[in-house]
Formats: C-alpha cells, sequence, structure tokens
C-alpha cells in the first residue's frame, strides 16, 4: 500500500489509528486534550510499563503488527494483573520508521484493542504518541483498581505458603527457540515464509511467543484468595521465583514434576524452569487456604534463602537476558 | 569512560540510575515491583505522554544528557500542568543505543530529578524501563492530582474571555533556529563545538530550546482563577490558539503587539506567532475575571469561529512538524 506514516503524517495517521482503539470504562477524560483523566476509585491508582523494541524484543520477519499491539497490551496488562489489580487504560507511544504502512500501525492498533477485549473487558487505550525513527518501539504504560484491596506484593510470602503458577511456563521460550533455529533463510536472517511454516508446525509455541495470553482475570482472583506475594513470570521462572524469595526473605523450593506437568507435552520441562516471557503468574498462598481455580502447586516457602528444586540448592542463571542474544542486525 | 549499557547491562546500569531519581511524595509502593500504586486522593488522576526521539526532537550534538532528563520531564510536567494539576509522578521508558556511556544515563536521570526538584517539587520517578536500540528515545508518563477541581479542558473558552499566555513565547523556536543555522560544521552536520559558541552568545533561546522553564504551577493557579480553557502552547502560538477556538466553537482573535511583548526582545514576533516548543500555557478567562499573577493577556474569544489577529483571520499554519525538517540522519 503506497501510504506510510511519513507520507501521511502524524495527524492524519492518528486519525486513522484512533477509532480502533478501545475505549476505557475508567475515562473521565480521553484522547484529544493535553492529557486523560481516569477514575481511581479507591483513591489509589495502579501503574506500570513496559517497551518492546524491534530487534530484542520482536523481528518485523516474525511478528504480525497485530500480534505487536497484542502482545504490547498483553505483558503490560500482566504486570498490572501481578499486583492483584484489575486494569483499567493502557497509554500508547509509538516510534516508528516514516516508511512504516499506515494499514501496519491501524493492525497495531487493532492488536491493542483485541487484547483488551479479551485479556482485560472494559480497559481502554486514554493517550498516546507518535514518532518517527528508524527503529519501531513501543512503549506501553498501563493502569490499574485494586478495588480497595492491599497490592500484592513480591515481599509477602512466609515460610510454609504454597507456591503456585497460573498459566504455562516454557511455552514460550520454546517458540522462541524454534524461531531462531528455524525461522530463518539460509544466511540466518528471520525469515517471515519461515516463520509461517513454523506456525502450522508448532502453533502452540509459537502462539506463546507471538500473542501471549496471560491470565488476567486470575491476578484479582489470587488477591481476593489471599495470596501473599505474587509476580509476573516475565524472566524465567528460576530467576522470577528467586526475585520473591530474595524480596521475601525466604527460600522456595521447587517440585520438578510439577513444573514438568504445568509445561506439558512439548515443552522441555528446563525451559520451563529457565525459559522467559511466559507471563504466568507466580503467587504464594497461606498453607491453610484453598489456591483458587486456575493455580497449581508447583512447591512450597521455607524458612532460608535462595531457589531449590527438589530440595537442592539451583544455582545457575536461567532466563532471558536482552542482550546475550540480540546481534543488532537483520530481521 | 569505558562502562557502557552493553558492557555495564540492564540491571546493573537501573542500580547506578535509580539512586539519583526523585521520590514520589504519592508513592504508596514506589520502583522495584511488578508495578507502582500511587495515591489519587480525589478518586482521579491526569496521565499524559510524550515521546522525545533523537533525530526529529533532538540531537546529541546540541543536547547535553542532563538537558534530555530536564526536557523530558519539563515537557510531560507541562501537559500535566495545562489540565490545572499538580504532577505527582513519571514513568519513564529509555531506549538507548548499547555504547551509551552509562554516566550519560546518569546525567539523564539528573536532569529528570532537577526538572521535578524545580518545577514540581514531591513528584518522583515512580517506575521505568531501560531497553537497548539505535536511536535513542525518551518515553515519558506523566501524572497528576486534581485536588478535586474539574479539569481545565480546551473546549470551554466562551465568547468574552480574556485570553492570556503564561511563559515566553517564540524564544524556543529561535534557539531552534539559530542551533540549525549556525549550531553545524562545515557540512551543514549538528556539531557541539559551534552549539557551545551559540550557548553563550545566545544564552536564552538556546537555554528555551534545550531545557525549557514552563510554568508548571502556574496551571493549579489558573484552574483556581477560573480559566475556562487552557493547553500548553507546544506547536506554535497559532496552531495552538486555534485548537481551544475549534474544541470551544468560538473564535479567538489576539492583539499582535501584545504577543511582541510577551514575545520579549531578541525574539522575530512572528516567530512568537508560528514557533513551537513554547511550553507556555495559554488560557481563557471569564472577562469580568482578575486574570491571574503570572498571566498576560494577549488576545480575547468571540464569537465566531478559526484565528485572527487584530481582527484579521490568519489561515497559514505556522508551528513546528516533527516530519517537515528532519532528514533521519546526522547529529
Amino acid at each position: 500500500m503506497a501510504d506510510t506514516l511519513g507520507e501521511v503524517g502524524e495527524g492524519a495517521t492518528l486519525a486513522r489509528i484512533f477509532p480502533r482503539l478501545p475505549d476505557a470504562a475508567a475515562a473521565i477524560v480521553g484522547p484529544g486534550d493535553d492529557a486523560a483523566v481516569l477514575r481511581a476509585p479507591d483513591g489509589r491508582f495502579v501503574v506500570t510499563t513496559d517497551t518492546m523494541v524491534h530487534g530484542p524484543d520482536f523481528r518485523r520477519a516474525w511478528s504480525r503488527p497485530v500480534e505487536l499491539g497484542w502482545k504490547a497490551a498483553a505483558t503490560n496488562l500482566s504486570d498490572v494483573a501481578a499486583m492483584g489489580a484489575v486494569p483499567t487504560a493502557l497509554v500508547v507511544a509509538l516510534v516508528a520508521p516514516a516508511d512504516t504502512p499506515v494499514a501496519d500501525l491501524e493492525s497495531l492498533a487493532d492488536g491493542l484493542r483485541r487484547a483488551c477485549d479479551a485479556l482485560a473487558p472494559g480497559c481502554g487505550v486514554v493517550g498516546g504518541d507518535l514518532s518517527v525513527s528508524e527503529t519501531l518501539t513501543i512503549a506501553v504504560t498501563a493502569f490499574g483498581d485494586l478495588e480497595g484491596r492491599a497490592p500484592v506484593l513480591r515481599s509477602g510470602a512466609r515460610p510454609g505458603d504454597a507456591v503456585a503458577v497460573a498459566g504455562r511456563l516454557g511455552l514460550a521460550a520454546t517458540g522462541l527457540r524454534l524461531l531462531f533455529a528455524e525461522g530463518v533463510d539460509a544466511a540466518g536472517h528471520p525469515d517471515a515464509a519461515a516463520a509461517e511454516r513454523l506456525r502450522t508446525a508448532h502453533p502452540e509455541p509459537l502462539a506463546a511467543q507471538l500473542s501471549p495470553v496471560p491470565p488476567i482475570a486470575l491476578g484479582p482472583v489470587a488477591a481476593r484468595g489471599g495470596a501473599t506475594a505474587m509476580l509476573d513470570v516475565s524472566d524465567g521462572l528460576a530467576i522470577d521465583a528467586r526475585r520473591i524469595a530474595s524480596a521475601s526473605g525466604i527460600a522456595i523450593d521447587l517440585d520438578a514434576a510439577a513444573i514438568a506437568r504445568v509445561a506439558g507435552d512439548g515443552v522441555d520441562p528446563r525451559a520451563a524452569l529457565t525459559g522467559g516471557e511466559d507471563h504466568a503468574l507466580l503467587a504464594t498462598f497461606p498453607a491453610d487456604a484453598a489456591v483458587p481455580d486456575g493455580f497449581v502447586v508447583i512447591g512450597k516457602a521455607a524458612a532460608g534463602a535462595g531457589l531449590l528444586v527438589d530440595g537442592r540448592a539451583v544455582d545457575e542463571r536461567g532466563g532471558w537476558d536482552p542482550y546475550a542474544d540480540w546481534d543488532g542486525r537483520a530481521g
């Protein structure tokens, strides 16, 4: 299509994007003024920001524009949910090359809307900014409502608590490994046709990597169910479990067989422990409380420090380092 | 200095940046968990986002890192103030080339802190994200507290209202014009030494362009003083006055002599009308109300439509188009 961001210009492009974005039920003043005004019914709000950058975080050859919008929304909604909050709104700063087709930006907006509609109904986009740059970058800031509850921090786990997870483990990392191994051309560069073949051959891990479906609604459920600590598993179960252990001043002992069951068929249990971008919720619950539906117990908190699996200390790092695997070039 | 973002890594760089950032008095949970939690005492909050991208929005050869942090904060604080709100917090998504010295990122954090301390005491940084990319990009989202008041929108001006401005007009555009004309080397590329000479020869317009001081505190003052409409003059007085006229369904008639007085010595009155990045506050006040100290009357609202100067319609566009002057290359 002939019309690109550079040709159409910022104002006219925004006019095409805005009607595609979801409305926020919490908006008192929506987009179009110097700022938006949002409801914060209990006198507080949750805020998080996470950026996706072409190269380290995604490749245009692998991700469709609608998937970029979906994933940018989903990963931020997941951080809101991990506090036990209900997502209310997003603002989106979009920086795109001047030769980006406006149709791609429209698809990206569709992805934002679909993710909000599917994962957090009522959540919408209340503002944004559009700029040009050589590197496609999507910076989303997301807001949530704690509905009068205390936020569920990383620091509240106590010895004896059950450690439970909602969502899949290792599947997104499996998808990324497949893309790096087989989603490339003869020269090793990310390749759209190769990625299409992978989508057909391995739909689950590819979808987990390219358009993840975090269990957003289970964040508030966990909070209501008495969760003592919670986080979004984004850097791998090992790293993120260690974060809860460290912040809470306890040890976490995971059950390898339970992790393998959560990972399921087609996932190397090692990927379930160390792979990143799961966007599962990892939470701890008091030993005497029922773990809410949707959560699976994979271990327990104990006195001590650090991470154990089946009682043995796990010191290796594991997880996704945005710098380690990026060569800054093609894709 | 040897250590760059790529060498030091994300986590260690954040550990060096965080202690330099300002605390937010409104923070219940600050940085370090999946999300922050902020107070919104009247059950609402104001939110705005604005991005600065290397190339269209700034040049490393002209802007010191501390100025980039200052300007990124100041421009967002100005959008909060333009709603009549008191800024409470920022989140900052920073995307920088891997070869960026960590010391530059520390200076950028210092600029964020200095701007908050000077322009909006109590406002602080409650979260952020750090990523690598080839293009330095600073996406700030800012929050504010309306203190129980209605937000001051663009749409509330009525015929007969006084039109008034707080801050300078045309000075930032004059600084940018000087930089493009004389802040370059023989090949026409942005040059740090040439910019240094300009800072000495023309300190006021250079400072207005590189480290603007918007009248943040006057936003809530205007709201308390009965402002019927207000915005942040970022795209030039002509464009932004027309925005109030259009949103309010009125005409705005500006007084050329008053504009020239606000612009002051060394500023072409035409730059005052069409130049961008003033970050002045343009507001309308009821005819029978006293205009608050710090605001200067430059015109009046009338029945009709569009923008007039001394009673004559002004149709030209004017203002700063981020696409028009950018070649995507050096600087």
